[in-house]
């Protein structure tokens, strides 16, 4: 029995994922016993047991990993345009539950007699990154963040791989690309409205765009998420050569590709309920992230995505629209 | 009337700053006060007010910034050899107090109405890169440090670097080359034999190389390092493009090099006094860590390092050996 908890299980991801391991098992182990933290849970939450709790309140992750989980995802953040906002409340969330999470486990791993060493997936972002860029980032590109949401990713995967290089535990940060098409309601994020554009049209709603169509960005959806979340459990880390920060692979699109894929799969009725509403605020933002990567190291460990920006638009109909 | 804070102030590189300053002032102002904290002060310590005590006790740094310094360097560590050996430890003198310090100085930042922006040089260290390495380390290339101290190294700059963005503080962090040739006795730095192998044979002294005559590495002298930091504070922060992080300059050469400068210098009779003893440990140490940097943006920004190791040495004759 693999006892799994998931931080931040609440969460978008963490339930898409708790759906994936319910249905599926973890890389095809079903006996498996899945913990859900977070604030809260959606009404209808995928299955686990479910804990509400602030992982920023001290001693929070000590009692959560008493019971000593096999796998840990890491998924709980406040995010970006939060923490740029709040920098008190960002780095208590987004910095401090890490380093008690790693203290508590390295107790228990030397409490154990040191055969305690519980696998740990933490996502990142390509947040950690901060321009100027190159064209494409590669996978020894620095991690310069321009942004306190970013700061505190790269911060966390530094000590999440001093506590693996010494042998606590054995951990994976995962730096996720744009997560879109996000389902639902839009959240906090600068970042919202790339999947926005997309969901809102397909559903016949207004969308609006506040940046210009020759944004380029960097996608995956969903669906693909969930796929690194679960391979980099069957990662053999050995092969990482003591780098356990990897940038997933995505697809790499510009605004106006975008809607041309919408276009392809819903028609120009759909593209008419894009409204564009430039916001300041949101352009100066967006201005400072990453736009395109060459992901050979994720490639090559078996990361996988979409090809195209129809691909993950068609995953959007099928997760979503499908079973509504 | 600058007043300038010294953490670390006891130790090698904050003693040489510290008699710097009480000399030639900070960039030639010589309206300064001096304070220097440290565990403990050499029986003749540079000038300077001392405060003794531990950077890792809680709020020592909220007491140590009360009176609002302007310039704060930050020196204050454990040494890499010791981090790696006492995992706790380190973390707890090298990360913690960094934001202990930060948390300080935005609550008197706030408390200001936000006149209050101290100018803070933080040490970080050629550490915070792991390999495998380019022939040169670019100024581009990822932190992935392989050593608790280059993590903690890494993860204080982060700190700074987002502190800075915001506008607390106006921070700098310089990593520094190895220092070379140290005066006195060794320190629990695996590195230290860079040095011992010059200033032991120039003291008629026997000295230990524990490692192979082709191990290259990255070096700096003293006199380099507080030039170091005084540029620092001169430099307008603003056209670092929120990249504070500098490798700083230095001399490339392996340790045979060092060994014909040495010859160079003082003679064959000198050189025979290197006893060669490897010591598997150090072997292993060093070899993870960088050999050569580019340092293009900090010499475009006028810090400024030795030509040659001939020159490393000649600095150790003139300011150790003449006032001895």
């Amino acid at each position: 029995m693999q006892k799994i908890l998931i931080l931040g299980g609440g969460g978008m991801v963490g339930q898409k994922l708790a759906t994936h391991l319910a249905t599926d098992g973890l890389n095809g182990d079903r006996d498996i016993d899945v913990t859900l933290f977070d604030m809260g849970f959606p009404p209808v939450s995928a299955p686990g047991a479910q804990v509400a709790g602030n992982v920023s309140e001290p001693g929070t992750m000590t009692r959560l990993v008493a019971d000593k989980p096999d796998v840990i995802y890491h998924l709980a953040s406040v995010v970006s345009g939060e923490a740029e906002k709040d920098y008190a409340k960002g780095w208590a969330v987004n910095m401090q539950p890490m380093w008690e999470l790693l203290e508590a486990l390295r107790a228990l791993h030397e409490a154990s007699g040191g055969s305690y060493v519980p696998k740990i997936v933490f996502t990142s972002s390509i947040a950690v990154f901060g321009g100027p860029f190159p064209d494409k980032i590669g996978d020894e590109f620095l991690s310069a963040p321009q942004t306190s949401y970013g700061a505190q990713k790269a911060i966390c995967e530094l000590m999440l791989n001093d506590s693996s290089r010494k042998g606590y535990v054995d951990g994976v940060s995962i730096r996720l690309p744009t997560i879109c098409v996000r389902p639902g309601k839009p959240n906090a994020a600068a970042s919202g409205f790339f999947s926005g554009i997309i969901r809102e049209p397909l559903n016949g709603l207004e969308a609006i765009l506040p940046v210009d169509d020759s944004v380029r960005h960097w996608h995956a959806s969903p669906r693909a998420a969930v796929g690194f979340l679960t391979h980099a459990i069957a990662l053999d880390t050995a092969v990482l050569g003591g780098r356990r920060a990897l940038n997933m692979p995505g697809f790499s699109c510009t605004v106006a590709e975008q809607i041309e894929a919408l276009r392809r799969v819903a028609g120009d009725d759909a593209v008419a309920l894009i409204k564009r509403q430039p916001d300041p605020d949101i352009i100066k933002i967006v201005s400072l992230w990453p736009r395109d990567f060459e992901t050979d190291r994720a490639l090559e460990l078996g990361f996988k995505a979409e090809a195209d920006f129809d691909e993950i638009i068609q995953v959007y109909i099928d997760d979503e629209m499908k079973t509504a």
